[in-house]
C-alpha cells in the first residue's frame, strides 16, 4: 500500500502519528525557509511541510515539485499553529521526512479548479483532467450516490435487477436504431436497444413481478444540445398493478433518492391531468414551484373590435405579480423576447393594473377600463400586477405562453434552486398526429394501454391512455404507462398505428405470442437517470454528470471516436463503404 | 392493486383473513365435488379451493381453468385439514368466493417445471416461458443476489460505481470488436467495448481512486460452447495500491458474495505461483478441492531403454488413491479416454501398487520392481494406489495430464459440488508466443506491468508480470494486474508487441498522453460475472444464468436477431451489403 491514510482523513486526534500519504500536488508555496505543499486526492487536501533548516535537501526536493505531480510523502502529523477552519484537515499538517515522486506531470492545459480557464473543447479532449476538477467530481459522486439510493429503495421493495441484452433486433419506430453488423450472419444486423421495453414486458410474462435495471440505452437521433446518443435509464416494471400502485411506488423512489442526496423532503407529489397541465401551464411538464397559471380570456376579450384577438383560437393571459411598474423599455424588451424565432409570438399585449385602480394596456384603443377590469378580475390580478396576454392558435399560443411564464418565473426569482417540487401528469393522449409522416404516432409507445372507453371515442386525438409522467421542477424525469397485455388489443393498436399484420408480426411477433401464454396485467416506468442527476445537482446540462460524454456531433474527442475501420473489418462484416458522390 | 398478498406469503396466522391473490394456474384437480387449484407466482404456490356444494357456478368456472391461465382470486384463508409440510404455505388454503380470469393461456409448448420436456431450441424460442421454470428462476434470483452482494461490499469499501461509454473506438487487439456505423460521421464506426479497461485507467488518472462497475462487455469471437458475444463483468480498479492490496480487497469480495449467496465460509484464499500451478497441476487454474498433484518422473523413468520416455521432454505421473484394483477393462477405457482427440495423448502408462507390495505396470518389459518402486515413492503412492503416467512435450503433456487429473478427480468424487476452494494464481508470464501470428502477444493485456527486473531477462517468455487470476473450483472467475502508469514504459511495451509508434499513438495516444499528466500507480481486476453465478449455482453452463442469452451462432431465436435491415438504414449509415460471390 502506498499510503496509510487518504488526504481527507487526518485530524487533530492523529497528532504525533507517523503517516504516509499519496496524492496530487495542488500547489507549492515557499515562505521564509519553509515549503508548504497542498496534497490532494478525492477525499480532500492535506498540507505537507518542509523546513530548510531541518532538512535542506528534502526541502529542495519539495521546491521542485510541479502542479499535478503524483507523490508519496511520509512524515508525522503535527498540530498547526495557524489552523485553517475551512478545511476538514485544517487543524493539522504533515512534517515530511521522506518524499517520493511517483509520477511527474506536464503542466495541465487548463487549471484543475471548479472555475477553470479551459474551454469546452479543450476540457473534453482532456476529459481525464477535467474529471479532476472538484465540481465535476461532485457530480460524478452525486451520480454514484443516486444510483446507490435508487437500488437501495428498489431492493427493499423486492425488485429484482435483471440484465437484458444489448444486441437485439432492429425495429425502428420513431427514433433510429444504432445497428451492429453481424460477422457470423451475413447481411444481418443486431440493434442496440432504445430501451429494454419489450424485455421487461416479457419478464412480467415470465412472472418476475417486480423488475428494475439501471441500464444504458441508445438512440441514433440528430443531437440537440444536451442530448446524448447513449443515456442511462432506471428502468422498472411491475405485474398485477394499476396506475395507482405505480404512482405510489415510484414517487417513493424519487422521494428516497432526493432525501438521500440532498436531505430534502419532497413531500406529497401532486397530480394533474394532462389536459389541465396544458390549459393552465401550456406544457405537459409544468414547473409548479410557482403559480402564474394561464387564464383563458376569450369570453371577455373577444368581439370588442380587436381583430387579432377576434380571429384567435385562444386568448390567454398570465398575471405577473407586482410588475405593473415595468417601464416601457422593459415591456418592449419582453415583447421582443416573445417575438424571437425560438418563441415565435407575433406580439405581446400587456395590461398594467395600476395602484390607483386604473388600467393601462397596449390595446387601450379597443378596450375600455371596464373591459380591462374584467380581464384582471378573471386572471385574479390585483393592483400593482401586470397582465401579459398572447393570442393565436391554441397549441402554438400555449407553447409560447408556457415559455413566457417560465421566463417571468425566472426573472421574478420564483424558480428557486433550492426548492424541489414533483408532479405526476396523468391521462396523456394515446396518439399524436405526425404532420411530417401524415400519420398517428403513439404519444408514449405502442405498448401503452388505452383507457377502457377508447373504442367509443370518435376523434383519435381525444383517446386517452393510462400513461403518466413524473415531472420535477419543470423537467420530465420519468415516464411510463400501464401496458397492453392481451394479444387482441396489441394487434388493434398496431393496426391503428398503420402497421400491417406482416410488419407487426415481423417486428413484435415474439411479444404478441408471449401475450397468449398467460400475460399478467402490468405496467412500468423509466427514469432518465442523467437528467435526474443533473437536476439534483442543480444544473441544466447533463453532460457533466456523465464521466465520458459525447459532444454535439456524437463524437468522443478524447478517443477520437467514431473512426474509420480496417479493410479487414469491412470484409469480415460483409459490408462496404458507400463512396460519397462528388457534388461538383 | 390486483392482490393483497403474494402466493408465497400466507400462513396459519392469516387464518380467517379475506385476501385477494393473483398468479398463474399451476394445476387444477377435481376431487369428489371439490376443485383444488395451485396458484403460482415467483414467491410460491397457494392452494385455492372451490366447492360444488357451496357455489356450483364458481366451481364450474374453476374447472375450466387451464394451465398457465392468469387469474385473480378473492376468498378467505382457511386452515387445511390436510396440511402439506413441504410447502411454506402448506398449512392453509383459500376458500374462494370470487374468481376472475385476467388472461387466458394457450397450452405451453413444454412443461413449466424444473425437469421440463422441452429441448434447448424450443426453450430458447419461448424463453419467456422457460424463465418461468423454478430452476431457471432460482438462477436469475441468484444472479440478482450476487450483484447486490457485490455492490454492498464495494460500496462499503468506498468504491464508486462510475459508468463508462459503450460507443467507443475500435482498437482490435486479439479479439474482434463489434462495430457500429455512425450515421453522422460518414465512413466512421464506433466499437462496443471488450472491457472498460482504458476508461477505468483514465478514472485512476482522474483521481477516482476506487472504481467499480457491473458492466456489459462485447467480443465478436467465434462462439465456443458456453461463450456469449455479450457478457457481464464486475470491473474494478484502485489507485496507490500494490498487488497485495488488490488480493486482499477482492478475495474479500468473493468471500462476501459466497457467504451472502450460500452461507458458505470460503476461508483463506490460497496462493500459488503460475509456474507452480503449471508444474503441479498442468494448468493455470487448478481445482484445489483435491490433491493428486503431478510428480515429474524423468530422473527415475528415463534411460532404462523405454524409448518413448527417453525421448520425452517430460515424464509425469499422478497417483490415484485406492485405484490399484482397476480392471484391465477400466484401464483400457482410461487409455482410450486420454487418446481421444480432445485430449490427444498417444498412450497411458500405469503402475498398480499392489497390496502385497509388488508392482504391476504396462511397461514391465522395461522396468523392474525396483524401478517401479522408485516411481511410486517419488509420487507418494502407497499400496493400493494407481500411478498414471504420461510423457511427451512439456506443454502438451501437462495439458493432457491436467485433463486426466480432473477426470480422475471427478470419477473418484473428489470434486464435491458443495465444496468451494478459491486460489490466487500469481506471477503470470507477461507474454505468450502466438504460433499463428508469429509474434508475442500479451498474456493479459498490453497495459499489464512487467516485474521490475524484466529488462534483464533474455528470453521474453520468461518475463513475469504483476498479473493474477482468481480461481474457484478450477474456474478462472477473475483476472487482473498492476498496470503500467508511465508513458515510457507503456511505449516500450507496445514496441515489444510489435506495434509501431504511429499505430500505438493512433490507438492508445489518449492513454499515453494521460500518463504524462500525473498518473498514480494503479491496478485492478475484473470478475466474469456470468461464470461466477453459474459456479455459485453449481452449474456448468452460464446460459441459464442469463435472462435472454444467445445461442451458439450468436442468435437470439426468440427475437429472431440479428436480422436484415431496411435499405433506408443502409443508406443513412453510408454502407452497403457485399453480395455473396456465387461459388458455382
Amino acid at each position: 500500500m502506498y499510503r496509510t491514510h487518504t488526504c481527507g482523513e487526518l485530524r487533530i486526534e492523529n497528532n504525533g502519528q507517523a503517516v504516509t500519504l499519496g496524492g496530487w500536488v495542488q500547489r507549492v508555496r515557499e515562505l521564509g525557509g519553509m515549503t508548504f505543499v497542498d496534497l490532494r486526492d478525492r477525499y480532500g487536501i492535506t498540507q505537507l511541510v518542509f523546513n530548510m533548516d531541518t532538512d535542506a535537501e528534502l526541502c529542495e526536493q519539495a521546491n521542485k515539485l510541479g502542479r499535478e505531480f503524483v507523490i508519496q510523502a511520509t512524515g508525522t502529523v503535527n498540530e498547526r499553529s495557524n489552523k485553517n477552519p475551512k478545511m476538514p484537515t485544517g487543524d493539522v499538517e504533515i512534517i515530511v521526512n521522506n518524499l517520493k515522486v511517483l509520477n511527474k506531470a506536464k503542466t495541465p492545459p487548463f487549471t484543475i479548479e471548479s472555475d477553470t480557464d479551459g474551454g469546452d473543447d479543450l476540457r473534453m479532449r482532456y476529459r481525464y483532467l477535467d474529471l479532476r476538477r472538484p465540481n465535476v467530481q461532485q457530480n460524478i459522486l452525486l451520480r454514484h450516490k443516486a444510483a446507490r439510493a435508487a437500488r437501495e429503495y428498489l431492493y427493499n421493495n423486492s425488485f429484482l435487477e435483471i440484465e437484458t441484452p444489448f444486441l437485439i433486433k432492429s425495429t425502428p419506430e420513431g427514433a433510429r436504431d444504432f445497428v451492429v453488423p453481424s460477422r457470423m450472419n451475413e447481411g444481418q444486423f443486431y440493434a442496440l436497444p432504445q430501451s429494454p421495453q419489450t424485455f421487461k414486458q416479457l419478464l412480467m410474462v415470465s412472472g418476475y413481478d417486480k423488475y428494475f435495471q439501471i441500464v444504458r440505452c441508445f438512440r441514433d437521433e440528430d443531437l440537440r444540445a444536451d442530448r446524448q446518443p447513449e443515456f442511462t435509464q432506471i428502468d422498472c416494471e411491475m405485474s398485477f398493478v394499476e396506475q395507482e400502485d405505480i404512482l405510489n411506488m415510484f414517487e417513493g423512489l424519487l422521494r428516497h433518492v432526493v432525501d438521500s442526496i440532498l436531505g430534502y423532503d419532497l413531500g406529497k407529489v401532486e397530480r394533474m391531468q394532462y389536459d389541465t397541465a396544458m390549459r393552465l401551464y401550456g406544457i405537459d411538464k409544468p414547473d409548479i414551484r410557482f403559480g402564474m397559471t394561464f387564464t383563458e380570456l376569450n369570453d371577455v376579450a373577444q368581439n370588442k373590435g380587436f381583430k387579432i384577438f377576434d380571429s384567435a383560437e385562444l386568448v390567454v393571459g398570465i398575471c405577473a405579480e407586482g410588475c405593473a411598474s415595468y417601464t416601457r423599455k422593459q415591456l418592449d424588451e419582453l415583447t421582443n423576447w416573445v417575438k424571437r424565432p425560438q418563441i415565435g409570438a407575433k406580439g405581446l399585449v400587456y395590461v398594467k393594473c395600476n395602484e390607483d385602480g386604473s388600467f393601462k394596456s397596449s390595446v387601450d384603443k379597443f378596450y375600455g377600463q371596464d373591459d380591462l377590469k374584467a380581464w384582471a378580475e378573471k386572471a385574479g390580478a390585483k393592483a400593482g400586477d401586470l397582465l401579459l396576454v398572447l393570442s393565436g392558435d391554441t397549441a402554438k399560443v400555449r407553447k409560447q405562453m408556457g415559455e413566457l411564464r417560465l421566463e417571468m418565473g425566472k426573472r421574478l426569482g420564483l424558480r428557486k434552486a433550492d426548492e424541489f417540487k414533483a408532479l405526476w401528469v396523468l391521462d396523456f393522449p394515446l396518439l399524436e398526429w405526425d404532420e411530417d409522416g401524415n400519420r398517428w404516432n403513439p404519444c408514449h409507445h405502442p405498448f401503452t394501454r388505452p383507457k377502457a372507453d377508447w373504442e367509443t371515442i370518435e376523434n383519435w386525438g381525444d383517446i386517452k391512455a393510462d400513461a403518466y409522467d413524473l415531472v420535477l421542477n419543470g423537467n420530465e424525469i420519468a415516464g411510463g404507462s400501464i401496458r397492453i397485455h392481451e394479444r387482441d388489443l396489441q394487434e388493434k393498436m398496431f393496426e391503428l398505428l398503420g402497421m400491417d399484420k406482416e410488419e407487426s408480426e415481423h417486428k413484435f411477433g415474439f411479444l404478441m405470442s408471449a401475450f397468449e401464454y398467460g400475460a399478467p396485467p402490468h405496467g412500468g416506468i423509466a427514469f432518465g437517470f442523467d437528467r435526474l442527476c443533473a437536476i439534483l445537482g442543480g444544473q441544466e446540462s447533463i453532460r457533466d454528470f456523465i464521466a465520458f460524454p459525447k459532444n454535439n456531433s456524437g463524437r468522443d474527442t478524447m478517443l477520437d471516436a467514431p473512426s474509420p475501420i480496417d479493410d479487414e473489418q469491412y470484409e469480415e462484416l460483409h459490408i462496404q463503404a458507400v463512396e460519397k458522390v462528388a457534388e461538383v
